[in-house]
């Protein structure tokens, strides 16, 4: 990935005041390590840890909203000041999911554990697991872990901590940016994992964020809404929904820059916050489990909600998945999947285009250059435009294709 | 097909009142004719006519709800007297969907075809295209089609009109009943077409039903209506809704036995109607393009409207359809599905079995015989039962699984 620039999607830039930081170290004030402790089956490192030594630290966090939120969901939800985070503690192998009472227990230790390794309040703790389902964790060996792990934390860190939290990610999601505001200088790191709610035995979207510039809580927890809203939200591998999908953002302020409310430093800080989230979920999109192809399909007509239905509905819609990993041009698919997020509204008016070529007008198939149409769609990202009646509403979705590599990772990997 | 009982599922029973006809005669009053005439360029059938010769003859009909309904779809639906529909002409190797005006008038154009051929009128002719979205219509060779067929019109042409329906069926989805009634003997003979609303350039269901018994037109819909329900809309191949489907029952009161409303021999019609579309339906979830094995999914609890939505997020989950394909007895998907379902439930009191081995208790894991789940899973039809709380309601879901050659056909078919 050193090669490769962080912001690689065309559907992504980044800011003119962002740059990539290779240097390894984490924001101001944060240390992180990660370590292998027998988890995974195979060995490889399977327990997190990251600390804010900032008595003054500020945080946000998003949580999975499924209806089987899993222990350590469950356990951040209600036992940890979200706010004021100072840790996170996380292991994969093992999502700590459908396990019931002995579950939130396990969660709890967990949090415990953390706390007396960074010396903080165990209610400024979150916990993360990601894996299995429905299996007790090895409790045990993941406490003295943790243990382990708090004297091993240092601020280089980030690409252990990165390294533990990853299950079967394709290729790693890690950033750190230097972003320039008027009032100084501060950092962005990011450690994603994740092939989007999607993996069967290895679930869920982890994605921590730090920075060392001083945020308001509460301005935390907007712009880290906003950014999500635009990013995680509008990405769809499977369609599906994990148990354990959780985002925090922590702000130690140890950059000595405060970003206050409605400024341009905010501006400047929510649009590098935004790029960086819109790539690591574009990553997260192309991750997904074998994906070629990532598709990107917008929707514009009057009403927004129905736009947004049919956003989703393209994204989803395993036909159009099978075409994008097929290269395929048949849009058929496309309006078909259309049709079928507005049922009753026949006969419809609808213009698509690919890759601005415009293929069907008013519902209708349209003469097109065929051949360019089919240079087009074999693209590592495509667009698609859906176009309702009226105007002033738009949506917008990331996707994955559906692919070989798809089946074989979720149906031929023995549990 | 012919050595394996109609009645193959061990969800359906086929009534004790109903046998398998092998004569291969439609029932009294139909005739019926298939040919090549050049839609398909792999030269197999592809013009299909069924008329009914009686002048009494009622009908009902149900279409995709697709917002993007085809152009035969939309002619049925406005041009045609659905309630006495006395034939049906079909094309199979293009949808005619997508095709705007130009859609319209070459539905016309096989409706006044097939209306010369039988000789009746426009009205009495319901129109159905299955197959490739988006391209006009061959609609010289279809009509002159047509005409050829009016001439082969046969009691036996049943097979012949089956094959011309078919798309990428795996097999051949047919058959004929006689039904013992309290008033003598009906047969109701069914040909369908399907891999469940999934093929991508070969998408729809078709389904045409014949009977010799005499229905009133309102008594024909109604019991197609309550038959529908509990096959064709409870079963998820991909989720994905065709601009095509079609489904037409046609009486013909040529046996000269009346089905009069609430009496014995409706129900007994009504049971054998139901099972047989139940099975018809499950051969076609069981074709779902390569599909190795069929899963039935029963939910109970309290709430009747929050048992059909897990249901479907069960059958129509990705991770649950990979695992059926896979073998896998990894239920954490099921309960990922059920959780997605019901945002905010958590935490969710859910039990979960498969093949009646109880594998989660109030959300939380408890031990069971793996080696007797590993064995059950492998089975060709499996079954999982999915409690939420409360109890009085009750929905069910048949799914196909999702394996590689639904990639194989969905990607890697040029269109």
């Amino acid at each position: 990935m050193s090669n490769v620039p962080f912001f690689s999607s065309r559907w992504v830039s980044g800011p003119d005041n962002v740059t990539e930081a290779h240097d390894g170290s984490l924001p101001k004030g944060f240390r992180a390590a990660g370590g292998a402790f027998g988890v995974k089956p195979d060995g490889a490192k399977d327990v997190a840890l990251i600390v804010s030594d900032s008595a003054e630290t500020t945080s946000a966090a998003r949580f999975s909203r499924s209806g089987a939120q899993s222990a350590p969901v469950l356990h951040s939800r209600h036992e940890s000041k979200l706010w004021e985070l100072r840790a996170v503690v996380v292991n994969s192998g093992n999502a700590n999911a459908a396990t019931g009472q002995r579950g939130l227990e396990d969660a709890a230790a967990m949090s415990a554990a953390a706390a007396v390794a960074a010396d903080i309040d165990a209610h400024q703790v979150a916990v993360a697991s990601t894996g299995v389902i429905g299996v007790p964790l090895p409790i045990a060996r993941i406490t003295s872990g943790i243990t382990a792990l708090g004297s091993e934390l240092r601020a280089d860190g980030a690409a252990d901590f990165a390294e533990a939290i990853r299950t079967t990610d394709a290729f790693p999601k890690a950033v750190s940016l230097d972003v320039a505001l008027e009032a100084g200088t501060v950092r962005i790191s990011i450690q994603a994992k994740g092939a989007g709610m999607i993996s069967p035995n290895f679930a869920t979207l982890l994605v921590f964020i730090q920075t060392d510039a001083a945020l308001e809580a509460d301005e935390a927890d907007l712009l880290l809404s906003v950014c999500i809203k635009r990013s995680f939200e509008r990405i769809s591998v499977d369609g599906q929904l994990s148990t354990s999908d959780t985002i925090v953002l922590q702000a130690s302020g140890a950059s000595g820059v405060r970003i206050e409310p409605k400024t341009a430093d905010e501006q400047l800080f929510g649009e590098a916050l935004d790029a960086a989230l819109r790539q690591i979920a574009l990553l997260v999109a192309r991750d997904g489990e074998g994906a070629r192809r990532v598709g990107r399909v917008v929707v514009k007509g009057g009403d927004q909600h129905l736009c947004e239905r049919v956003a989703h509905a393209v994204g989803d819609s395993p036909l159009v998945k099978t075409a994008l990993y097929g290269a395929d041009p048949n849009w058929g698919r496309i309006i078909q999947a259309v049709g079928a997020a507005l049922p009753g509204a026949s006969p419809l008016n609808v213009d698509i285009s690919i890759e601005d070529i415009v293929v069907c007008v008013n519902g209708s198939y349209i003469e097109h250059d065929e051949q360019a149409l089919a240079e087009a769609v074999k693209r590592d990202e495509v667009e698609y435009e859906v176009v309702l009646p009226g105007d002033g509403a738009e949506a917008e979705r990331y996707f994955s294709d559906l692919g070989h590599e798809y089946v074989t990772i979720n149906a031929e990997y023995t549990t």
